[in-house]
């Protein structure tokens, strides 16, 4: 893959792709600030040499994983463990049946990150392929056994200011702690993401709620107990750096019961969980709904903003749920409502400048005619950049074209690159800077915007806006 | 904001600039046609001094009021008056909050309006801003009072030749004959709007009736004598110039009850309405359906054009609502379902070549899927242009992208402005001509439309489609 | 319209319209294929004359006919028959109707294909309109005389290796067998529709199974018998050269019924389709569901490649199909559900390599948020290309757009043409060609893929993939 052109994703149009240029040069160097993403703490906390190339780069990636199964590739033969953990390949053989079929990946997201980060992150500028796969392997090989490998050197030289983990509303925060105390120039802050103890169609939730319970010292056998532990997990949680919240849900359906009712329901699932039945989709559905809303109250008390992620049908793909569990690639989108779903909160907090509600999509029908109208007057709320699938070039480039007009840029949040694929950070947002810079210069060249508030808007785009909308500025 | 490129909007290519430009050399200084509009017919009868900036280009606008509220800034502090009707800072205050927040508007339609109003329509060159505030602000309230910026004079210089307004049912029309008598070269003419009558769900249907009833002296206490009292109303309309009438509806729903059962409907909506529990969503909802249908049968007679603005969600900021009453920013999009929704109607009268019915929508997954097919092949339909959160640049491109190929130029009625401010209706229609002649330009520069039949085209688009579409040949 | 310019529809920006030059010289001359289509059988088993002009390019054409009957000119006066099979006019006055509106169709795909056929399979380049109607159908009635434009002589011409027709479950393959004996270097095969037997809302649906049984000695009588008949006949099919089946309708909903229920739900409808209440809608659509998913169990059993096109609201203007019948341009698309309506079928079937089920789309919002998530993790699904009314500039660029971020280009089939035009066949094949560099071309110049692989993958979208799509290696 040679060398990365200077020009990756810069319109063809000679005097646009001068401007894209010109204001790249203004965001291309600025600090990494990434506010969501699903980074393991251990790893960085024990700062663990890297795993081998298939490890690193293929097995853990469902982006790589699902297009090769689609093709007829299994899980098993990339390296992805089965249910009980067992890996059935070795590494190198699951690098070289990734790399026979590397041309599956023309035209994706995952080609260009993957790309980007071998020549920019590992210096690794063979271009990968079938024959090139036992040569890759070495290379890679070669640097992640070198000290400047390991995560926390990673961490400095990519220049990241924060990076967030994903943490359930029970997990350990002893990690931040140990990262808290030995890194500077960098944070690595959790973030409180309770789905666990907020959704009662889990089979877990119940053991979840009592050992959150347990946690935190609060009756989980009753609404307010179950309401005052959330409340001081979530303090331990901001103690411990966080600054935000995240709520991955299949609809963005909310609801603002009295509290009685409210109280009613929670005894009521409580008993419905262990019951043979189980619990109702509709009572689990109005829970979590209610939830949303007890969630933005406790974040107009305590600042946390709040991000939500609806409109995911997890595991549609059953046989591969079944044999190798969640993230193995089945998720599929849903068409999602917002206009009605979100009503209910934004009722009771959506002129509430104290609560910043951070809202994804995985429809993209609802950036034009749900989001950017609600987002574009609610102040509560502001647009997460275009999430998952659409995290890619062409799909921020609709998020742009999509959103602007009607929101702006001020009232989304820049980019968060949302990976779980450490390596990749920097290359995910060159990417978005990239795309930000594209769209203003086409902006410019239009005559819409002078060049000199498009280079402050892609500094915004890149910088300002997530460390703003995350109130990443204070310790 | 210096003075106005003249290739603003023209693709950055420079051979498909090159023909935009051609293009737009044939368009540009057609005369206007405004046949969908909201500008107070008191304002130019009275030939009213333009109110100070603030109160002209700010607090009227929703565009601009929503999006400031978004991101804090509340509508008070713009001069938005409160429901008792009173305003609480000075326009200059209120101006000079807008223009601390101008950065907001960066990739909006609302900035590139109000940028090429001022420059164009005002004179005013000085770039916008927090420290301009003063200076443009002055510059702006000296040429206000300039009786060449009168209302009269400005409808003049525009080159408009028609300009329709848009009035209840109820509305008085003395404005109207007014200017009929007294304007020459120009015709401001009515529209009849006839929402308050037809929707029971309204508080005040049943005295928005009452008042029909008396205006035109038939009995509304029966179903017959409410039809005739909105027919021979519309004759009214009819005979104070309007070719059209218009409908803002929650959804498309029509339907084709037998007589009996639409009179046995309106019987029990008067009982309902004045019941403890008032009327049902449900029967609002077929009642409305219901009027729809009546009211294309009435353009097959009287030969109104019938327009359709269905899908907003109204006043959903229900906080904001409360403060500030209708049309401040609360308004939402829904999805829209033309296909099965229209079809009783159309079922009625889609093929008859009497009845013009303009179709617009707020939800853009339509575009392709159902207004286009619909209006290829229903000799009644036509779409009009893209509409509110759509009628941008972008929003624009992606109305020719998307209905073009199933529908033709043929099947739209060119540019309306739908616009409430009257001093930037020549730069909507010049955002739409430019728009249009990029789109255009594309077709000739990929060999797809000959250059004589794309000017030929853009003629159309801006002039003759929009004069065939609405009857405004006569007089 | 003068000779077609060689950069039709390739970008107008100059290093990209090199590049998408360049990769289109790899597939201008590269063979058809026509996996899927609605040629008549008949027409190249006699090597019938082509009709005359009308006859051949408007009357059929419900592309044109729905065009123009939206804008007034009624489908007898371009020389569709009415129900009772009588043509009202003269060919050559249809004709001139067609070419007295032909401005209708600029920026329509209509326009583009019958440019190109008139040009390049015809030798016919004086420009279409109403000034030079009388001539072209001279020049066109003379070419259509001679002996090169006899159907077989231009299958040749065309490079044409495969073409398949669509047929009836119960049709008569004698055309197929007449062709398969005389014709070589070409393939014309049949596809198994069986939508008249397995669609129980359909007035005629008890004859045509009754047929059917007949057809095969079945007992159709019985559920086994049924499902025997129609294994047997798709046998015959494959053993007269289908590779494959095809399933329009109303929706994606499939079903998984055990055999007992199945059994009696086809045992109930055969005795509600003979009683007075007719078939229930709710019987239908579970019954068409529950066939889609035998219809995928036959194919993993005998290997026919499975085509889905759901989401068309049939005959959606009545007046016109009470006049005209069907396919005279009254089909709107509908929102359409994949994620839901095909997990029955999908958890049965969806990661078994022996299906091949090839999805196609009416509803444009399915592509990135439900097709290319599907079909990018289920090895059993493919998207077809863009169809219907996007099979065209726009949409096919849509198509690419909007789905190879995820689903990539591999899980696509290529280009099938879908056309019932039998002369525009290579000009269908060459827009898709030319749109489809375009998209390559683009990712080249912005430095997302090398020129060599850009090249390798416009092959294989032209001609490996729909070879390998639908198993046309063979004999």
């Amino acid at each position: 893959m040679a060398v990365i052109d200077p020009d990756r994703l810069f319109p063809a149009d000679p005097s646009t792709r001068t401007i894209a240029r010109e204001l790249y040069a203004h965001v291309r160097d600025l600090p990494l600030l990434s506010p969501h993403g699903h980074v393991d703490p251990r790893m960085l906390a024990e700062d663990q040499q890297l795993p081998a190339p298939a490890a690193l780069f293929v097995s853990p990636d469902h982006y790589l994983t699902r297009m090769l199964f689609s093709q007829g590739v299994h899980p098993r033969s990339l390296g992805v463990p089965d249910r009980a953990g067992k890996v059935h390949v070795s590494d190198r053989e699951a690098w070289r049946t990734f790399c026979e079929n590397w041309y599956l990946f023309r035209g994706t997201p995952s080609r260009g990150w993957l790309e980007q980060s071998l020549t920019e992150i590992f210096g690794v500028s063979t271009p990968l392929g079938p024959g090139t796969a036992d040569q890759v392997y070495d290379e890679l090989t070669e640097r992640i056994s070198a000290p400047e490998f390991r995560p926390r050197a990673l961490l400095k030289r990519f220049g990241l200011e924060v990076l967030a983990t994903t943490d359930a509303a029970t997990g350990d925060l002893s990690h931040h702690a140990k990262l808290a105390s030995e890194l500077s120039g960098v944070r690595v802050i959790p973030t409180f993401r309770p789905d666990a103890v907020t959704d009662p169609s889990r089979p877990d939730w119940l053991s979840s709620v009592e050992s959150l319970g347990s946690l935190t010292g609060d009756d989980v056998g009753t609404w307010a107990g179950y309401l005052d532990a959330l409340a001081r997990r979530r303090e331990e949680f901001k103690a411990a750096g966080a600054t935000a919240t995240d709520h991955g849900v299949p609809t963005a359906q909310t609801a603002d019961l009295d509290a009685g009712s409210a109280a009613r329901l929670y005894d009521w699932l409580r008993v419905a969980a262990t019951s043979e039945e189980g619990v109702s989709p509709k009572d689990a559905e109005l829970f979590r709904a209610q939830m949303l809303t007890e969630m933005a109250r406790m974040s107009v008390d305590d600042g946390l903003v709040m991000q939500l992620h609806p409109g995911s049908l997890r595991n549609h793909n059953r046989a591969l749920y079944d044999e190798l569990g969640l993230d193995v690639g089945g998720d599929i989108p849903m068409p999602t409502d917002y206009v009605n779903g979100l009503r209910p909160l934004l009722d009771r907090f959506g002129n509430d400048p104290r609560l910043r509600l951070v809202l994804f999509t995985l429809d993209e029908t609802s950036y034009s005619r749900e989001l950017a109208p609600l987002a574009g007057v609610y102040p509560a709320l502001y647009l997460g950049p275009a999430w998952w699938f659409y995290d890619s070039p062409e799909g921020m480039r609709r998020f742009r074209e999509l959103t602007t007009e009607t929101a702006g840029f001020y009232n989304t949040v820049g980019f968060t690159d949302d990976t779980r694929a450490f390596p990749s950070i920097p290359v995910r947002h060159d990417v978005a800077r990239r795309v930000d810079c594209a769209f203003l210069a086409r902006l410019v060249a239009e005559h819409r915007l002078p060049a000199d508030e498009a280079a402050e808007t892609a500094v915004d785009l890149a910088y300002n806006l997530p460390k703003r909308a995350y109130r990443l500025e204070g310790e």
